[in-house]
């Protein structure tokens, strides 16, 4: 999403929450949504019908990104993506043939959300589905729509997709996931939009404690919850691969950098090098979003040249702790020619 | 000095070098000082006349006060310490009692340049030297300063006072000296200051070009130029000791932190444990003075909480590639009380 930011009277950063979710459901009749209001419809699954609309620069958006090329709803839903950088207005087209979405044909994300509501009051952002025929936005609540991607489309999965929101471990991710999003995710937002000194320094010390924390939780386990990948990795990993690159200088969340942090650096690693991770993972458009967006934390908009990330490619042991990364469940192919990450663009290079 | 900024045309940083070039000598005759015109007078060698004044936060002050430390001159130069941040008028002496520097009784360092040259119309500059009796600013020529403390003062040098100097190997220093000076002291300026991607992507390469040269250079040698400190090896720390606290983040000098190269950072950890050096080096005036007094490229004036420096201490392994810090001479005493860095303002706590 866009980084809306509401800052409090003491200058604190706090994020809005509130979305357009309607959810796309395995049990709602085919056609029209059903519901009487909007945020409240029920909408049918169907592939081929929307679009998942996503920013390869945003963490929120890169979730939709991963879980979809994870679970092979590759040819079941399809992908637009907007540029690095936003105006005020919406995120923008800007990197498809003369700035339109080809399937969509709109250049700008917020004709989606003004079909839907006419004259959209908040902010756009992603991710966004959008349903196709109509041109509307569905949802663009990102909580929800990894969770359905894995539980409403289970029909469509790819053979040997791994469970990442298995109901046997729900009560145990829970918790992880809502301190994960409160303390991580949305903790580097917190130090980098602090106002004022007072907010910084408090932003500081409650994310640190939270990365202390997980280098702690994460020494003996490979995986968050249980023994292969779920959910709440995915929901880490996108804060723990823009660490370096961006939340370390541009959010001043510099105790350490991460790949300072021994048990954590070798986590995302880990990740990193799994198929659907690092391969999703745009290293100049991460930068480019938070360097030239946030021009009252960076009047300047130049975007730094480092760090080098080469380190992301280096082994990380984790295998050793056990559990695979797919359950009972295979790795997904490789990434569709159309929706490959330039060589350039990763210490991947060619492999992504 | 502060920072004072020219931008050419195209983006790209050049620093103003012109200066009151005064100078202090052994051979001026007692008394006012001779010459014609100001920037081109000499003053007499006369212990207790002059103040030096420094800012703690300024790696171009700093010099001065390792070199009046290296050198024993403490009882024979005063210290003046203005405060990290300065107004666009003049660095201020709010660390005083009253905000009111003890011996030249002025709040700003401007009342001396004035007192020198009324309404001087250019950047009020630490170092300055001040002549005592008048209150005039005698020279900000910082290049200057510390050769002539080095020279111009070794009759009131301590005893065991290292050569910083040395006249058998200046040939040598000095193309060392200015590369470091154009490449690296320079250097991470102009990534800083750039205002616009393409001279910060130049000056970018051109720092990590120089970095690379001296993680190189250093590699089999403990210091710089010959087997003992000297100038160069203290223009080269004061760049290197505010690198990963202020130039990694806030100058976007970001490839690798210092602490990621090396050579580089264990022969920073080798000088940072010799007297002089880490026990001069106050972080949080470093910290406050950048990222206050720059707020065209921090805006919030937030200042980070991190790094953790704490790996200062470590070990460095550079005595086993010989040389000794002084050379035929010893290492200095104690810091005087009234001059100490608070313990909590440096990793090395009581010791500094």
């Amino acid at each position: 999403m866009p980084d809306a930011r509401n800052a409090s009277t003491a200058g604190a950063f706090e994020r809005d929450e509130s979305y357009v979710n309607d959810r796309i459901v395995a049990d709602a009749p085919a056609g029209a949504p059903t519901g009487d209001r909007v945020g409240a419809m029920r909408w049918p699954v169907e592939p081929g019908r929307y679009r998942l609309v996503a920013a390869r620069a945003c963490p929120w958006a890169h979730r939709g990104v991963i879980v979809r090329r994870l679970l092979g709803l590759e040819d079941v839903i399809s992908l637009g993506l907007v540029s690095p950088t936003h105006g005020e207005e919406s995120w923008r087209f800007d990197l498809d043939p003369d700035g339109r979405d080809p399937v969509l044909g709109i250049h700008l994300l917020r004709e989606a959300y003004d079909a839907r509501i006419p004259d959209y009051p908040k902010g756009v952002t992603v991710p966004a589905i959008v349903d196709v025929p109509t041109g509307q936005l569905v949802t663009n609540d990102f909580p929800q729509i990894t969770l359905d991607l894995s539980t409403e489309w289970r029909e469509h999965h790819r053979e040997g997709a791994p469970d990442l929101w298995p109901e046997a471990l729900r009560d145990e991710m829970e918790p992880i996931m809502r301190r994960i999003y409160t303390e991580v995710n949305n903790g580097v937002y917190r130090c980098g939009f602090a106002a004022d000194q007072q907010s910084y320094d408090a932003a500081y010390e409650r994310l640190w404690a939270a990365l202390d924390w997980l280098e702690d939780y994460l020494a003996d386990r490979r995986y968050l919850v249980g023994d292969h990948i779920t959910e709440a990795d995915v929901r880490l990993f996108t804060t723990l691969v823009r660490f370096d690159a961006v939340y370390h200088g541009h959010f001043k969340c510099n105790r350490q950098k991460l790949s300072e942090m021994p048990v954590l650096h070798a986590y995302l690693r880990d990740l990193f090098q799994t198929p659907g991770f690092g391969d999703t993972t745009d290293f100049p458009q991460i930068k480019e979003h938070y360097y030239v967006v946030h021009t009252d934390i960076n009047p300047t908009k130049v975007v730094p040249l480092g760090p080098d990330l080469a380190g992301l490619l280096e082994p990380s042991g984790r295998e050793s702790l056990g559990g695979s990364p797919w359950g009972a469940g295979t790795a997904p192919g490789p990434v569709p020619k159309a929706e490959r990450v330039p060589a350039t663009n990763t210490p991947l290079g060619e492999r992504a």
